[in-house]
């Protein structure tokens, strides 16, 4: 009772079947909810550009627009492709779902690991980088940077979500547009001191840009990284149905919107952040640094670090509505567990919850919430997913045909040439800094889907019906009953009184460690006359099991394969719990051992003692 | 069997019931066997005086020969009391057994109590004393210590108890004559210098005795100390009927010798100690210090150290012949559970010696094998059970009358107030070192031993066989059988041919999550005909385990209360185990929310998966 009543107030009373939300939701409110994911990279995007130029050398800095103006290029590139499936309305399960549709089920299921290894990494990254704008402001919090991560998925998101859904799409609408709100204000501000010169320009010499040979790979790693801001793009596509109608074409205008609201702020921060001249700085973010500068550390500073933090937080939520309807879908293709496929009882994909935090904890403790080096992994699963989606947008709108199929497929198809040349720009560019662990896992993930469909499928085969035997007389089957005993007392009187009502041939069986008790015993059953045969069996190394395991496979042995033999193993209940602790735990044993013999039945037969 | 195979590596093949040794020992190999605990206590007693005296000041060194003195008397004292005892051959137990024979029960349990604690205490004082020897003349193993303690006690004391009795007790007698012969000569040698004037006397300014008026405390808790050289001494009278015929006869005399052989090196020691000045150093032991300023640091030294690490150990052996068979003899008389009176396949007592090992680790592990705090806690439960054993001999004399008992009641009534005054100066003298923990734990100990007879009194009133009413005809008890069902499949098929097998109502029921579904089961079911009535219950808030608890119960309200209620639970065995995790669990959670309603019998029918 306890236990209900914690489980209640941490998760909701059950929700009806008829409970399940269909709310739709107009433009203004969608924006925020959708975009949440792709917003809130610009706190962490812009910096790992900087990373990656400063790192090698510092003659790299100046690079710092090229590789900017390159991703918002590839920004209105992947936007346009995504209106195309946003239009095409493919449900849920994104990318997989396209990918199934029109490409097959190899494409698909590489679709799926990179999603899934997607989701979770978006939380990893979006919690740490959470914290680090808290850690930024507050850096006292630093030592226990890890708790917080912790308290935040375990404590806030996990539960949050097994709650259930309904509640967390408003909490989405105000922290976002706070969030808007206060990095626009702070790029205007900071491009207004830059041009009237209360902040001086920084001298053209530290924006150096030597050209090396090296500095090719310099310049497509920084891309790579930047490449992390355009993840969650593709969230509006995979919601379409939550849209008002028209919804298709309201989810259009919301990703045009969501698109030119994350190009304005990653350039306006990427030019703050080399008109400050911002290096990477331990335990202070580079959107912390560019925020001190422009507004000092006030309470508007304070607002910029909050809302952020809220935001990235927020962000990490988004992949809980996201892997879990995914994995329901991959279950319910029979490449994941079947549970996963259900919702519990307050209407959430509890087993995807649950899935997605511990995969999500797992990558946090490991990195320690260093969120660089979680960057690394990233945005190759998302690229991946990008370009099979649009390859199957390709082959979706060569199907449908009809007006401008043609031109859609061209966008379509553009869209998958260019993501599929960064999957390989990252690939290349980011291989010893962790691609190939996402290499690896790809393919292990595709691996695992297809042992589970196998098994599945072998199931299936194995439980189905044959319709062509109903109706036949099913084949005579005998039924053995045995019950191994320790001496006469009322738990073996209920035990064999129930083996009795079981109908078939009863055969009692005791087990002597001490031949000095056999009289004994032979006497009380003799005494207490059950009609029964008792079989001694004398074991004078006292092991009780092996004995009666090969008097079963005795009896097994001369039996029909299709009869049924039971194993009644009597057993009292005690009243209080340690009281177990008393009793011998051979019933037990008995039990799991005989569980190995498949074709025998064993049923415990409890006697409840009252004292 | 990999794991069989350890076993048998490690503990040996099963051992025979006619097996069971009753090997008979000639006195010169029951002395080593029955002494080794009570010799070894010299390599920490003498120093444990020591450091009582100078632990308050230094003014107290020179009360040493006195406190000895009234040690050695005590011995005497406990010796005579203690032949008696053998005399008496009270068999094993000890003095649990002499207060059950002749005190009842309340004394009897005191007894049982003091010895738990004791032999536990001996294993870790012993292991924690055998290692300090070891690291005294390799202190580069100090760090290691505990690992050390604990490798002896789980590698090589555990394992050998379990392989079982009979290889034991040779290993005994060479080491122990080794060790009395190194302290027999480590002694002449010193005393030879001291005379002679090779090592100079100490000046009498050194040993200074003062008397304050708080001296008689310090006087009573070094008095204390020494009196843990006295465990042990009782390890003849409990092994009397090992002994070669006429085995009493040969136990006194044997007897006479231990004390003999204690006594003399009781005092060399506490003689050169003095003579010495040894004074307590961390991580040497007194013995050590003695050793070294004789013999110098050569092979002789080292044969000190060894030796005397070798008895230690041994020393804690003893306590594995000791508390598993009194254990077993608390088990058989109910005090503690069942499991512990039976012999395992090597013929040891198991779960005794498993008992024993956790409990010395506990003790090793919270005292961090620091020797001298854990020998705060010895000697108050050897002294009263001594003080009990001997109280019963007075009993038992009265009792057996006849010639000599008379001076015999004598003995043991004077060795019982003797001894029973000790268990007050010690519970005064180390109330706050350590003594009220055994304070509490000996009554905490009497609870339990109560609380485990009175749950087996009840439960053998509860099971014991009505045998008025054999004979007469059993009351009728009908039999209604429940089948859950997910769908119709040929595990279902499988589990209802069971059913039917079994005779009685057989009752299937349909829980749906899914109206939809619905429909297709019962089509399904109705396409099969198995001539059953197909329940449904719909579950809207998708729990499949509360509506069919609540279905159970509504049969079994209506049930007479003798009737037979069995749940079949249709269970598919995967052939590999990893195949388990792809299912959902519903079936084990059936079965484990099931056991609680103790009226209802349970049964997974299990259909076994070829692939």
């Amino acid at each position: 009772m306890v236990q209900r009543s914690i489980k209640r107030l941490l998760f909701g009373r059950p929700l009806h079947n008829r409970e399940l939300s269909h709310e739709k939701l107009p433009n203004w409110k969608a924006l925020p909810i959708f975009s949440s994911d792709a917003l809130s990279s610009i706190a962490y995007g812009p910096e790992q550009v900087i990373l990656a130029l400063t790192a090698a050398s510092a003659f790299a800095y100046g690079f710092v627009p090229y590789v900017s103006v390159g991703i918002l290029v590839l920004l209105a590139v992947v936007t346009l492709s995504y209106v195309q499936v946003a239009r095409a309305n493919p449900g849920g399960g994104g990318s997989y779902s396209v990918a199934r549709g029109n490409l097959g089920e190899f494409p698909a299921l590489i679709a799926a690991g990179s999603l899934v290894a997607d989701y979770c990494l978006t939380v990893a990254v979006s919690i740490s980088s959470g914290t680090d704008a808290l850690v930024s402001a507050f850096p006292q919090l630093n030592p226990i940077r890890l708790g917080i991560d912790l308290f935040v998925l375990f404590g806030i998101l996990m539960v949050i979500n097994l709650r259930g859904v309904r509640e967390s799409a408003n909490a989405f609408v105000y922290p976002t547009y706070a969030f808007i709100f206060g990095i626009a204000a702070l790029i205007v501000t900071g491009i207004y001191q830059a041009l009237s010169g209360i902040q001086p320009v920084l001298p053209p010499a530290s924006l150096e840009k030597q050209w090396t040979a090296g500095m090719l790979f310099v310049l497509l790693r920084a891309f790579s990284n930047g490449c992390s801001s355009m993840t969650g793009i593709e969230a509006i596509s995979n919601g379409v149905p939550n849209f008002k109608e028209p919804s298709a074409e309201n989810a259009r205008i919301t990703t045009y919107w969501m698109s030119f609201v994350l190009g304005t702020m990653f350039a306006g921060i990427s030019f703050l952040m080399m008109h400050f001249h911002i290096l990477p700085m331990e335990n202070v973010t580079g959107l912390s640094q560019i925020a001190e500068a422009t507004l000092g550390r006030n309470w508007a500073y304070y607002y910029i670090q909050f809302t952020t933090m809220i935001i990235l937080y927020l962000a990490a939520n988004t992949a809980y509505n996201g892997l879990p309807p995914l994995l329901s879908i991959l279950a319910t293709d029979g490449y994941m567990p079947r549970y996963l496929s259900a919702r519990g009882d307050r209407l959430a994909f509890t087993n995807g919850i649950l899935f997605l935090t511990f995969a999500a904890a797992f990558l946090i403790v490991v990195y320690h919430g260093n969120t660089e080096h979680l960057i690394s992994l990233y945005a190759i699963g998302v690229f991946l997913s990008f370009t099979i989606a649009q390859t199957g947008m390709v082959i979706h709108w060569r199907k449908e045909g009809g007006a401008g199929a043609k031109s859609r497929a061209l966008v379509n198809g553009i869209g998958a040439v260019i993501t599929g040349i960064v999957v390989v720009v990252i690939v290349i560019s980011k291989f010893v800094h962790g691609a190939w662990m996402i290499l690896v896992f790809i393919p292990a993930a595709i691996f695992v889907f297809k042992k589970i469909k196998n098994h599945y499928l072998a199931v299936s085969d194995q439980l189905g019906v044959n319709w062509n035997e109903v109706g036949l007389p099913r084949p005579e089957r005998k039924h053995i009953v045995i019950v191994p005993i320790a001496g006469v007392n009322r738990v073996v009187q209920n035990t064999i009184d129930y083996a009795k009502v079981l109908g078939g041939e009863v055969h009692a069986v005791y087990i002597s460690t001490d031949s000095e008790q056999i009289g004994k015993v032979l006497e009380r059953w003799n005494r207490w006359k059950p009609n029964i045969d008792l079989k001694i069996i004398e074991s004078p190394y006292r092991t009780i099991i092996a004995p009666l395991v090969s008097y079963i496979d005795r009896i097994d042995k001369k039996n029909n394969p299709n009869d049924f033999i039971t194993v009644l193993i009597p057993e009292f209940e005690t009243k209080k719990w340690w009281h177990r602790l008393l009793h011998n735990q051979t019933g037990w044993m008995l039990r799991t051992v005989l569980l190995l013999y498949r074709d025998v039945v064993v049923t415990v037969v409890p006697f409840k003692l009252v004292k």
